[in-house]
């Protein structure tokens, strides 16, 4: 198999890091490998550390490399390959990661941000296959989005289209990261559903006992997940609490299948593993919010936690087919 | 001339009908007629009158006709060239319009509502030359919008996409028309503002001379016109009501764009007209709801009221290529 033609996929994805191989036209990896993000990271560090598990993969899967692409997890000039900076890790602002990474491999290379990585991921080889639109999420410790419409990526006019996360679901509700009240991220991702678990613990000493147990009474050890599993436990306050943050998932999905009208709607991110009640809230809070005409489709990621690398396969066919 | 090749737009607006002839290629009506809605009127009537304008023109201006593109002011079901119903005029439900007209005047049709042909329009011909993706809304007795994303019109997967008007702004704002509260549309339309107003004056007895004047005291006489000249005319209570209708348009716009990112938004409508004072606050409140790195670019549709029929001609324009 030494002259197989191969794409490589990495994913720098903040607190993790991906590489993985595939045959040119095929769906399967040929190996694939990880690595967390040790502490203190920069740039430069991320870029040593993707490239150690690209030269490896390379080395033990001989080939022909033709394309490479890449999924990094903060905004990105897709159009000058460039990443505008990253929200974990310093020294990447407006670093040429195309550039690099061409003069590396010596092979046509495309850089996309991960939720917009995610969205060509899924359609092109998960939930959204045969979808001509699609929108995106990925519901962590933010709310990303990203499109394909008419059957290609939509970027938007600076690149910034799909920030769904930004749009405002309730104007009086809490302080957003991106000094505005009440964006769909603020209420909905993980550090959200965690706030907002807090809240209800401090205001209500007499209540949550299944989710106290589970957090040792340790406030601080709060996290969507340890919600989300009292909440399946039991514990009503913590189904409150998730039941809350899907339902301002769904509000502002509704507002965008009103906008859009996408053919299906494929939700990725941990949060988003928070079991069928979760999803159910989800649905009929889209369901409510949009007009009745309108499609509800809204299904889990097919990729999970891999959408972006499978996106960045993707984003390697694009490039070729533009070198083409 | 008589053997020029023409296009045929036609207009169903609700309170008017208008149709126009244009030579294929050319910028510019040969003859363009309209004519307000009787009263009383159904789908049938409304067909005898556009049918009747467009075979005035035809006799008056001989040519080849080669393709008619027809706006209509309600949901459509694009793909098949159907009317789903008219909001206005009883009798068009379900109404087969394009096979109607293809069958009237032999030639290729293409029907679509009038804010996705308002966009294609403002795109083709007006405001929206050389943008790559365009939202187009019109501000009036609703809150109507259409997209051309990647230099195509983009309908959605049920032919919704655009409905802006049913986004939702505020969560305890008034009850619009579709069921839920503080849609864009019920809180910066006309009859919006109107309503707005009407509260105001009701409420706060000593306020708002200048607005009482301008209606003689009679509130069945508010409209949104009326507010914007009081407002224009230095009353405060009229400027604080038109402005706050300004800034939830603004906000509405603002969620598009951190949804969307197009290169540039198109507003027409009748409400659009309201001054200097209700665009600045219309551009301020966008920029605020989005993202630093997203372009605001909100501009007057360059083709007033004829926004839809000149998108009539692009639609025409566009099955033409269809059948080529």
């Amino acid at each position: 198999m030494s002259n197989s033609t191969l794409l490589l996929a990495l994913d720098f994805g903040g607190t993790k890091y991906a590489a993985a191989l595939i045959r040119a036209g095929e769906q399967e990896w040929i190996a694939r490998r990880q690595q967390s993000a040790p502490p203190g990271a920069d740039a430069h560090t991320d870029l040593a550390i993707v490239l150690g598990l690209a030269h490896d993969l390379l080395a033990e899967h001989p080939g022909r490399l033709i394309a490479v692409g890449v999924s990094f997890g903060g905004p990105v000039d897709f159009s000058r390959g460039l990443v505008r900076l990253s929200h974990h890790v310093p020294g990447w602002e407006n670093l040429p990661l195309r550039d690099h990474l061409q003069a590396e491999f010596g092979v046509p290379v495309s850089v996309d941000n991960d939720a917009n990585a995610g969205a060509l991921g899924e359609w092109r080889f998960g939930a959204g296959q045969g979808c001509s639109s699609l929108l995106y999420l990925t519901v962590s410790t933010g709310v990303g989005g990203g499109w394909v419409i008419d059957n290609r990526p939509y970027r938007g006019a600076d690149g910034m289209a799909g920030e769904i996360g930004h749009t405002r679901v309730d104007p009086n509700g809490s302080l957003c990261v991106c000094g505005r009240r009440g964006c769909l991220e603020v209420l909905a991702c993980g550090p959200a559903i965690a706030r907002r678990a807090r809240e209800r613990l401090q205001a209500e000493p007499q209540l949550g006992a299944g989710l106290r147990r589970l957090i040792e009474n340790d406030l601080a050890a709060l996290n969507a997940e340890r919600v989300s599993r009292a909440a399946a436990e039991g514990n009503e306050l913590a189904e409150e609490v998730l039941l809350a943050a899907a339902r301002d998932l769904g509000t502002g999905i509704g507002n965008a299948l009103s906008l859009m009208n996408p053919q299906r709607v494929v939700l990725g991110g941990g949060v988003t593993k928070s079991g069928e009640k979760y999803w159910a809230e989800v649905r009929r809070a889209a369901r409510a919010n949009t007009l009745p005409e309108i499609s509800v489709d809204i299904v889990p990621a097919a990729l999970g936690d891999d959408a972006p690398l499978w996106g960045a396969i993707a984003l390697a066919e694009n490039v070729l087919l533009e070198h083409a």
